[in-house]
């Protein structure tokens, strides 16, 4: 694709998306452009009437009686099964259900089970804050050690000495992807098992999970799966796991028979053992349609959209933006990016704000990224235009120094 | 109170009741007679527009900006501060996120923590099963063993061994409470901790956590407390435990810095440490307006009517249905008696499904356990009059022979 060279033909490709009447899904304020999807994917007008359908008609009218009527007990398999496709998992091996890092704490817990001669996990520096906090509370609980290690070095140091590699598939700063076949192979041959942070690339670039053998994995619902805030997590564990599955976490929903009401423990077959406590049903009920929304639009067309917009962003940038102090910071080659593009200035705080204030949501990340994220279900190439152009305006009149945009607020 | 001996006198006991008008609160569909809101309290009627507008206005309108707009990210210790006064909590002592199952494992982990010499966690025979699974797996954790012992040797094992003592305050088969004051102070007198699981007292019986010098609490929201099915759960701890909270779940929401995003965990202070991934903002939503419905009517005078909706259950039931094969399960002492009456019988099971088919929903507990929660904010003493007739027909007209009655879903 060439860089267009004027807003009207931007427009052009929008009147050529095959995707362009995905946007008419989504509630999406007045003029916003909304490039923070990778934080909080917006909402789904079929959410609205989800839950209303949810509160009036099922906990409403049948009160106790929609666990059994409603199918509230299944629903972390129901929402598991609808998510598996889009991970390229097959049935039975994802569960929805607590966040992200309640999740991945078990999945640590179990794989350090599976590997008990092992002494370290390893992960890499810069990868997700909560990921490292999680994988030091598991290994140390194990008796083990979280290895905190440089990308470059990764398969250097998997070795007969690790038990599992932890790793977010795409990096939440820059946006870099790792190739998640050829770790997940490498991590194999060294007898070390693979749990993949799924949370920037769900919804957001294909994924062959059960094809390229990877043992575990989680990741969010919210982002560019549209399921509402703080919506539940997923996790995956491949069947060849399930037989030896453990988890730190022993709860009700997830025993055999939960309301035999047993005074021992006896794990529920397969993932099922992953749920503990009674899930949020309402948050759960959210996630059905905004998952929806990127089934029937496919990863693949999602993919090859995505790849357009941050092509085009990057282009424009390059051409627009000259001697402005943006550096790329993800990488050039869109085959090693995800669904966001981020760049490095040194005002980065200051021009997200400013970009904010100009009708364009992105976010800033410590301590010097702005970080652009390009969900294709309802992004349009004109955004990108009219996105760049806001962009250019505010580094050349340096608004950026206007004071209102430099106190920095609690939440970015 | 003397037992009404007609329907009419038991409708001029509503005409007298304080709280009558606290049922307009609740969507309770039709003449359901619903016995059932110690599993899941009914639909506050404020709860259809507070989730509407966190999804139209929050989510929809203001998207990722809603965390700090919109107070999301303070909305587990707003939750949690209103929360509070139910259980006799100054502020600053809960937390309102993740389960009731999750949380009760933090706190097992860091009680734990607190008392390192100390070989063993008590709890008892009979202990809501989820409890005994994570004591259980928290105990390993460190090395240490859960024992299980019957009630009356409770207070007898309680020696210098003891790390923590760990029980449901209102037993979930018969509704015995436990002197909370005295056995924890008996716990303390060994130099062990005590956390109690509030389930099946938290909006229903008077808590003074404070007073009596309780450690840590866990409870739910979804029952007395009318927060929406799976709505997240609450966890006390003391303010004199606050500095030295240690947590197995270090997340990034409970870091004293979340969006620095800094490799190394550094705890917030006090209970906000307890936090660990994104809450579900839409369950927690729920959480307020059914927490409103409590704290608007009182817990004392919730208790005085519950009181007095149980005594005339027990009391009909032993007027009416003599000979019929019911045995109180519960204490006949209402002081030592939670908002719920349970009856034994052979055919309990089929008994409770055809009460459920004559409008009258209560709930079964293996083994033969026919468990009536009476919430005080909506049922009236004409609705436990109804319902002790229509189970005096079931067991006279011997209906739960019925085969329609007999064969058990797989959830009661």
């Amino acid at each position: 694709m060439s860089v267009p060279d004027s807003r009207q033909a931007a427009v052009e490709l929008d009147r050529g998306d095959p995707l362009a009447a995905m946007r008419d899904l989504f509630a999406l304020p007045g003029e916003l452009i909304y490039l923070d999807g990778n934080s909080l994917g917006p909402l789904p007008h079929a959410t609205v009437g989800a839950v209303h359908r949810t509160l009036r008609e099922e906990w409403g009218e049948s009160l106790i009686g929609s666990w059994n009527e409603h199918g509230w007990i299944d629903l972390p398999h129901r929402l598991g099964d609808l998510l598996a496709p889009v991970i390229g998992a097959g049935p039975g091996q994802v569960v929805v259900a607590d966040s992200t890092s309640v999740n991945l704490y078990k999945l640590l817990w179990a794989a350090l089970e599976l590997r008990p001669d092992r002494a370290s996990v390893i992960t890499e520096e810069g990868n997700f804050p909560t990921d490292c906090y999680l994988a030091t509370a598991a290994a140390r609980a194990h008796g083990r050690a979280l290895e905190v290690v440089p990308r470059h070095e990764l398969e250097a140091r998997l070795d007969d000495r690790v038990a599992a590699l932890v790793l977010t598939h795409v990096d939440f700063r820059s946006g870099e992807m790792h190739d998640m076949a050829a770790l997940t192979a490498r991590a194999h041959d060294a007898g070390a098992l693979v749990i993949w942070d799924l949370a920037h690339s769900a919804g957001a670039v294909p994924l062959a999970l059960d094809r390229w053998g990877v043992d575990m994995a989680v990741g969010c619902t919210y982002k560019y799966l549209n399921g509402g805030p703080g919506a539940p997590a997923f996790a995956y564990v491949a069947q060849r796991h399930h037989h030896h599955l453990s988890t730190p976490l022993p709860g009700w929903m997830g025993h055999a028979n939960p309301f035999a009401m047993a005074p021992a423990y006896e794990p529920a077959a397969g993932v099922a053992r992953l749920l503990c406590g009674t899930p949020p049903i309402l948050s759960l009920a959210a996630v059905e349609p905004g998952l929806a929304t990127v089934s029937s639009a496919g990863v693949e067309r999602l993919r090859a959209k995505s790849v357009a917009l941050s092509e085009l962003l990057i282009g424009l940038v390059e051409r627009r933006c000259t001697g402005l102090g943006l550096d790329l910071a993800s990488p050039r080659d869109s085959a090693r990016r995800g669904s966001q593009v981020s760049f490095r200035h040194p005002h980065a705080y200051a021009v997200c704000q400013a970009l904010i204030a100009a009708g364009v949501v992105g976010d800033f990340r410590e301590p010097d990224i702005l970080r652009l994220g390009l969900a294709p279900l309802y992004l349009r190439f004109v955004d990108i235009w009219d996105a760049v152009e806001r962009l250019r305006e505010i580094l050349t009149e340096r608004t950026w120094d206007d004071p209102r945009f430099t106190v920095r607020a609690r939440v970015t």
